[in-house]
């Protein structure tokens, strides 16, 4: 042990699960963690809603109270672990605004008002850190923040959103449609009694905003990521997606790349369900795991492969960066701010080229094929394969076939032309469905 | 850009493809990387050992230099990309002594002297970074000092050398045998004229024992790890590998558990051929590309992936330490040491218990199979599972049969003494293959 040890308080705001065990391994791991940091870490308290709630660990009654305020007060460290916008925004700012480093997870935070806080962090030279806000303890923050600091990242895809991999995996695994999924989710405990956060994208939404706003030197509020949840996918998208060697992921896409309406450089972010082949490394993560796919232009393809929730894995996310603060302080000076210096334009889904798989059902008759390729040539949007599956099913007493339909590279106006002109072809009985593609 | 921006000073050791990407890229981005910095990054030289060479950029004349010394003297950074122990040794010692933070990418030199090097940074305060040493871009020092430093590693397993996974990938994917293997990986630049260092393990080897140190707190020699090549690997152990639903990969493991026969707590680091489940994370790692699977206490498994190497990828991992010590000196105050407290014992293989895959070609006759299982129960190690391949091949005039057998958890020397028995039973034919099983 050291001589002239310093001594770092810290305070915990949230004894929920991850604050619980936060609170805990401070206590139980000290030595070891003022090993690895250079420094003592004292907490100093655990703000709580209820003093008397049951905790999934127990914590000494005089470490906790119900006045977060009293804590930051007197803590070099205040470990953020409420959730929700307020009162989270307000004792965060009051915690940066007292030269405390702050360490949170709470995505929903950054992604409204990241901004905000980092400017407060910059004004008195303190440090946020947030990498238990994406994918929990799969190491991203960082690794875009520090690793990759010297390179340029073209694009993020990353399957940051467990509950829906979780439903998605099963809808492919077993065949079950959307709603039984959902349902064995919700009873494993892996979707919430109201699931439609996970489910219509919100959450996956806000981990993109932080992402694409880290790897590209740029805000990306949250208003700016197109959003589409995986309410839509049904149990025919997912077979016709195993039948072209396809799996659908819900992705969260964070790309730098041309607008292509104005020609400028720009940041695409969304959030949508897509078709990537089985063999891309983002298919093997399976049940409710995260992977993030990171393409750099030095470093070339990386991911990054874990459990994306749970108590402990968030907790040990926490705990890594409290000794990241901690080593901060024993170093002395202004925390390293966020980078906005690219401050590059957002860029709307209307002006990204994407890949769109399109599944029609048309009558099985002479001059179908003509029809249907004229429709996307007079579009000027390039057909790259065509499958046409054997008539299985009549409809208006004829007989119809079924074609699947995967372009180049288009624009969303086109695609979008394109099917609207689809929908009103007198061959074509359905639009059965539309996806992208990635991969 | 800011008023009272503070310039360092960078110096290169090393004009090789890596120095002289890192030096171009110092040269072509110095506003970025300053903005990403908080500080000015002046590429003072570059020490080369021939000045009229031809390098893979083209860099400036005047900035190079036959004289690491005088570079070195002058600098707030030097990057050490010369390889090799002397005279990199003792420039980096030179460099930290200065009180430089040193940034190098060489694997052979922290392997054999890492705890000299930790130390002189120590004793200056200056900070030593090696992200590139261990699977180029693959970001995974980082992710173990900082991200993890609140957590418990207990395994590391990781596929570090793309070499011997391409020519592994190769016989696998292509049924060759491994000296055809080796001919299409020097062929395409895969492997080294001399290939020794690859495919008889040494790098993984160094590379092991840099991740045990790093992850265990614990200043593991060289000495220490067990190595294995994959030069005995057959093209009959790919296949056979393949009916049993495995593929076999060259591991740089690394395992914090008991010591078998002490019963203390030791770290057990190893490079060997190694059986894992075709459904494991690592067997996704393909062609030339490196994986690293990290289990931690609250953390989970992760696995971190892309291409272990290239001169781009390289480059990059460099460039996020140039960023990172360049952060560290705006901030000031004493650099991150190699923390070594836990400091435990290294556990000789001889006392790690692993479960293997054996094969025997034994005479099909009645009563073998029972004195199979009596040699292995004698020896007290448990078998998990045996399958009997369709009689195929005379040998001796009499019909043979093929066992392959895995065994449950058993200490090396009861499994060696099972072999050496199975190896003078009269039924035994021969023991065609001995593999250790992980997964």
């Amino acid at each position: 042990m050291r001589e002239n040890y310093r001594k770092l308080r810290v305070a915990v705001l949230g004894g929920g699960t991850v604050g619980a065990q936060v609170a805990h391994r401070l206590l139980d791991n000290a030595d070891e963690l003022g090993s690895r940091s250079g420094a003592g870490l004292e907490l100093i308290g655990v703000a709580v809603r209820d003093l008397s709630a049951k905790r999934s660990v127990a914590l000494p009654k005089k470490l906790l109270t119900t006045d977060p305020h009293s804590l930051i007060v007197g803590a070099d460290i205040v470990v953020e672990l409420m959730g929700g916008l307020e009162p989270a925004r307000t004792l965060v700012l009051e915690a940066l605004a007292s030269g405390a480093d702050v360490i949170t997870a709470n995505k929903a935070l950054l992604a409204e008002h990241g901004p905000e806080l980092f400017d407060a962090a910059a004004k008195v030279g303190a440090q946020l850190y947030y990498e238990a806000a994406v994918a929990a303890a799969i190491p991203i923050i960082r690794p875009l923040r520090d690793s990759l600091a010297g390179d340029h990242v073209t694009k993020i895809m990353g399957i940051v959103n467990g509950t829906t991999n979780y439903i998605l995996d099963e809808m492919d695994t077993l065949g079950l449609g959307f709603e039984e999924a959902l349902a064995a989710a919700t009873d494993l405990g892996y979707a919430e009694a109201d699931p439609t956060a996970d489910i219509e994208g919100y959450d996956a939404a806000q981990k993109a905003s932080i992402l694409s706003s880290l790897a590209f030197h740029t805000a990306v509020p949250l208003v700016d990521v197109y959003r589409e949840g995986i309410t839509g996918v049904s149990a025919g998208q997912i077979e016709a997606a195993k039948r072209s060697g396809h799996v659908i992921k819900l992705l969260a896409i964070c790309e730098r790349r041309v607008d292509a309406h104005t020609g400028q450089e720009g940041v695409s972010t969304r959030v949508h369900p897509t078709l990537i082949p089985r063999t891309h490394p983002l298919a093997a993560a399976r049940g409710a795991n995260n992977a993030v796919y990171v393409e750099a232009e030095a470093a070339g393809p990386l991911m990054f492969y874990g459990a994306g929730a749970g108590g402990p894995e968030t907790a040990s996310a926490v705990l890594g960066d409290i000794v990241s603060a901690a080593r901060r302080h024993v170093a002395g000076g202004p925390g390293v701010g966020e980078s906005t210096h690219a401050d590059l334009p957002s860029i709307p889904l209307s002006h990204v080229e994407s890949r769109l798989q399109i599944t029609l059902v048309v009558a099985d008759q002479p001059g179908v094929l003509a029809a249907i390729a004229g429709v996307f040539s007079e579009h000027q949007v390039s057909v790259e394969t065509l499958h046409q599956s054997v008539a299985t099913t009549e409809e208006a007493g004829a007989q119809t076939a079924t074609l699947v339909i995967q372009t180049h590279l288009a624009s969303e106006e086109r695609t979008q032309a394109t099917i609207t002109a689809l929908e009103h072809n007198p061959v074509v009985l359905s639009v059965s469905s539309v996806l992208r593609v990635e991969g």
